[in-house]
């Protein structure tokens, strides 16, 4: 399987493409956009593409032909402007996934955030409700395609190393997750087709993905 | 008719309520954030109602209770943080959207901005493609209910005094329009059914706008 992923230069993206690569039976595309951004992912012999997601969904069309999957992990970030947050966490995952659709590629994992119901949007503060909001368009946009779908739903994400065991449900209780079990779980999904069509809340445990991911 | 104002304190909505009073067929429910802006609908005749955008959809759902149509002329406007875009403009929209179909309103009537295409996001100055892309995810949420919509796009804004003449169709040339005549043209909508699940782009002009609204 080739699997293009959105937003490879984030930690979950970099943790995925060398799952993807160290996998043998699949090869990772990783989407850039900066050419600077390259040399990790051709390290790991993965292939790269150019585009910015704020650009046209032609262009993010284009980097998906030939793929048989693709993973939007990208995020406007902490440090980026309030702006930001519509354009590449709503707007940038729908061309995303409008380019999929485009691209005749109908595998699409979606990296949501932890909480994205319209409850979770009314509770949120006020600093953090845009970007729920822009998550929670995101998915819904995503909820009403005919993609094979999985959305998945992380706690708040650390830096520690992956422990390679979760808790995931479609509820759990509120909790932590690192990066690298999250870009895990994504590779997990994508080897396991019972995820299509389901979404699925996941923080830290003590179940193997594998096992964890068949309980979903 | 009773008509639920959402943004009655804004100019559009200010004229649009004394219109609908005006008419004496017509009845006006102005939905405002403070009580101080009260005063000026209650010297109009109009209802008010104290609901914050920002808030949950069942207060919004009550507030419209009773009502024929409802009216969207809210904005968050330039002087709002960029956060506000994505919290009024795209999900105070939506939760008025679904107030209205809790609250068994059919008929919604949306102001929009000129363009909201794809295109024009993609097109639009990084500073306005926020905004652009607010009210496309709205459009689109209020195109795939089952509402009897009207999307209404208007023209760059002015304050300049109505004239009561406009040109409004599909796709018009891009230019000016007062915020008296956009008004009119709204309550011109309301009380012409056959707008229903249409939308246009409307500027000065030269036809009346009775005229221009049957021709849509």
């Amino acid at each position: 399987m080739k699997i293009l992923v959105v937003g490879a230069n984030g930690q979950i993206g970099k943790h995925l493409v060398r799952f993807i690569q160290d996998s043998k039976d699949h090869t990772a595309r990783a989407m850039i956009r900066n050419p600077e951004q390259a040399a990790y992912f051709k390290e790991l012999g993965a292939e790269t593409v150019q585009v910015d997601l704020e650009g046209e969904i032609e262009d993010i069309a284009k980097a998906a032909e030939g793929v048989d999957a693709m993973v939007f992990t990208a995020g406007s970030g902490p440090h980026t402007g309030k702006d930001k947050t519509i354009m590449v966490d709503l707007d940038g995952a729908v061309k995303t996934i409008e380019a999929a659709k485009q691209a005749g590629v109908n595998r699409y994992v979606m990296v949501s955030s932890f909480d994205t119901t319209r409850e979770a949007i009314q509770a949120a503060p006020e600093s953090f409700a845009p970007y729920v909001a822009a998550k929670h368009y995101a998915d819904e946009w995503l909820r009403a395609t005919d993609l094979d779908y999985t959305i998945v739903h992380p706690g708040a994400l650390t830096n520690n190393p992956g422990t390679g065991q979760v808790q995931a449900a479609a509820k759990v209780e509120r909790g932590e997750v690192s990066r690298e079990d999250v870009a895990a779980v994504l590779f997990g999904v994508l080897e396991n087709d019972t995820t299509i069509g389901k979404e699925f809340q996941v923080i830290g445990g003590s179940v193997t993905i594998q096992e964890a991911l068949k309980k979903i």
